[in-house]
């Protein structure tokens, strides 16, 4: 571009941008949004969640200058409908984002349904500046692409890093940036690197206005790739460099909002998109204390090591125990923003920062943990109970319970002394709470089970 | 005792100490030492080491003022041989103080060795008032008491609280102040706050002069008790009640030293005996990621959530991974004091103060396992080697293994995958590592399997 387009370019820009940004001044009070979304990660990965041999330096200053959230989880335990629930503020069972085939694959044709209504879309339409960085993972197709979600740019891998590219079987999957297909494999040594650089771009570029950026990172999702410096660099082998170099990314996020002053109205949340892959072996990451990994509604299938961060708002060095969920920073991130939450429809999401800004408490009660389309268990308060049960995908079959399986999982998180005998009560309580919450759910067809494209090779 | 007596004592001791003491400001260079030593507490029980609802907020400021060490070992994974070894700086089977009994009982007639060398013997002999307040159970009889073995003076129970009194069967074990017995049966919703009271007596007593305070707890170790501020106070339920009750002790404690402004010359270090007591369920701890606890030889059994702090020495909020023990508690304690280690019997214990203060790493490459009299496993390095394993006491029977197990700890802290096919050299080297340690060992009677006293009832 020549300078002179280059500053009609700006000019343009900047005059479309008014409308939407109203005034300046009401912007600055409009904080910036980052989540940051690991791929696997499990509750016993970082340093501050109890790892004796991952380093994560700049988690754990993250989480000294800011606050642990230990019973946080995400909205399912498998890629696909974890993010979807994140970026809707609505369980995957609500918008066809769950299904036999857990998540969506290269030959899919489903992906996230138009008329939902993302958090990119509701923070765009106040004014925010909005991308995608990382790992998408709700539809490859064009009309189900980031872009076409709220997100003004777009960089990352479509789907998971263990998938064959849709456009060329033969080889691992694509990095794309907005809508093109930009390397036919993605070189996955340097991804982290290269979303840590378009993170911190992204930022620099946006520092002015609000933005929202989504930093879904591909990792430690296998296969494990990390760039040269952080080759052997962990005592945990190949995983622990993974996770080390994530958590160098985390710092170089943090560094940039400090270095430009906008930490003061950012919000930084970090988390998993779900448990462990436990199958993979010394290539997945550990639960810590938590019973079972990802694919699984135990809770380490589902419960996440979160951070949140802002400094001045979010009291240091805080730990908070009240329940939260991905589905949860939709709805926080809206009103933070200033946004309606959709009335038109149910929204799981609530909204954090009573506990967040150390002012109350989280006014999440409830858990549904969802296996593809069925309601598996339910948390009210301390107690989960599970009305079926099923381990880790690919170790063991589905068994039903009654009564439920009942755990106090404030007294017992690894899930280990079912008190259901001696607590006939709670287990009616939450045998009701499970049935009232199935009238609230809608029947809708799965977008991930729908009929895979034909395909010559 | 009159004031004129009491003053002839103050003089008369002031006269007794002075060639110890030798010059008041060659003292103040000798740090105080604190070694403050939960009793049952496992490897994720507290906030900083993962655990989700045990709030332990001290003890995170005190890791994140001082540091955290993650693989930090006590000598034995059940209560008496591993004090022994903490205050000796030697494996308990050097000196008898493990056998088939597994610890002393309230009919035992052994104990510490009168000519074992105590951390207390060897402070104060370089001038430091000693004290312990807590949990002895090194042998109840007068001649093994810690006032027999270093320490001016001794408040608390002299073995576990669930045993009963030596002296009067029908109750729980006693309160002994010195030698003398002052409460029987202990009231033990009381203790850890009568500790601290006296910890902090002690300190606010010795504040000019160099001390050693040893303050083994009586908890988390069952039967459960807290005072009555802290009970109900945990999400945890009661065995979270008793460790945050400890966790505000050690906050009492630190504050202690920072209002006397001796916190920049007093070096305390918090971890646990033993790993948790699975079989007691609710009631007792987790070991997080880690596999099995008290009484085995896995890494639950043996392995300690350890704080080390020293504001202005320790380096704030770091992380050390290198191999620790409580056994090198002695001999840098010892080396810090300026006193000489005896160099007329093996001493296990190595200098941990390179990595304390951020200028090196732990000297210690390797960790004897054992089970009573019989070394179970080795450690060098990152890799374990079990030759014989076995649940925790009261789980199942003692299997040899040829080869033997091998995990890499750093990789797989959870001892889940067996490498030793794979690497068959690191298996000699370890089966080596194990046959020179016994040529070290000299055959001693078991302390714990001496005949027990006739007794009336």
């Amino acid at each position: 571009m020549r300078p002179t387009a280059f500053l009609c370019t700006v000019l343009l820009w900047s005059l479309m941008t008014l409308p939407a940004n109203s005034t300046l001044g009401a912007n600055l009070q409009k904080p910036n949004v980052v989540i940051i979304f690991a791929d696997d990660l499990g509750y016993g990965d970082l340093g501050c969640f109890g790892n004796p041999t991952i380093r994560t330096p700049n988690l754990d200053r993250m989480a000294a200058e800011g606050q642990k959230w230990t019973q946080f989880y995400a909205a399912a335990s498998v890629c696909t409908p974890s993010r979807a629930g994140l970026l809707t503020g609505r369980l995957p069972i609500r918008n066809g984002m769950c299904g036999q085939r857990r998540v969506l694959f290269p030959d899919s044709i489903g992906g996230l349904p138009a008329d939902e209504i993302t958090l990119a879309e509701a923070l765009k339409a106040q004014g925010y500046a909005t991308a995608c960085v990382g790992k998408w993972h709700l539809g490859h197709l064009p009309q189900y692409l980031p872009t076409r979600n709220g997100f003004d740019s777009y960089f990352g891998i479509p789907y998971s890093n263990d998938m064959r590219a849709w456009d060329d079987r033969s080889k691992m999957a694509p990095l794309m940036r907005d809508e093109k297909v930009i390397e036919v494999p993605a070189d996955q040594t340097t991804l982290t690197r290269r979303y840590t650089e378009e993170a911190v771009a992204f930022i620099r570029t946006n520092k002015d206005r609000p933005f929202f950026l989504y930093m879904p990172h591909t990792f430690p999702h296998v296969p494990l790739f990390r760039s040269e410096r952080f080759a052997g660099k962990s005592l945990r082998g190949l995983y622990g460099d993974v996770v080390e170099e994530l958590d160098w990314s985390v710092g170089e996020v943090l560094d940039a909002l400090r270095q430009l002053k906008i930490d003061g109205r950012t919000m930084v949340a970090f988390t998993s998109d779900n448990g462990p892959w436990l199958i993979m072996k010394l290539n997945g990451g550990s639960a810590g204390l938590l019973r079972e990994g990802k694919g699984c509604t135990y809770e380490g299938g589902m419960r996440e090591p979160t951070v949140f961060w802002w400094p001045g708002r979010i009291p240091a060095g805080t730990v908070v125990t009240d329940l939260g969920s991905t589905m949860d920073l939709f709805t926080t991130a809206a009103k933070l923003a200033g946004a309606a939450v959709p009335d038109d429809r149910v929204i799981d999401g609530v909204d954090l920062s009573a506990a967040l800004f150390g002012r109350g408490h989280s006014p999440r009660k409830t858990m549904f943990y969802y296996r593809n389309r069925e309601l598996f268990a339910v948390r009210k308060g301390p107690y989960k109970a599970h009305f079926i049960t099923q381990p880790a995908y690919g170790k063991g079959e589905k068994v039903a319970h009654d009564p439920p399986e009942l755990y106090h999982l404030e007294h017992d998180p690894g899930e280990k002394f079912d008190v259901s005998k001696q607590k006939p009560d709670v287990v009616a309580d939450l045998i009701r709470e499970a049935e009232l919450h199935k009238k609230t759910v809608k029947p809708v067809d799965s977008q991930l089970d729908r009929q895979p494209a034909k395909r010559a090779n």
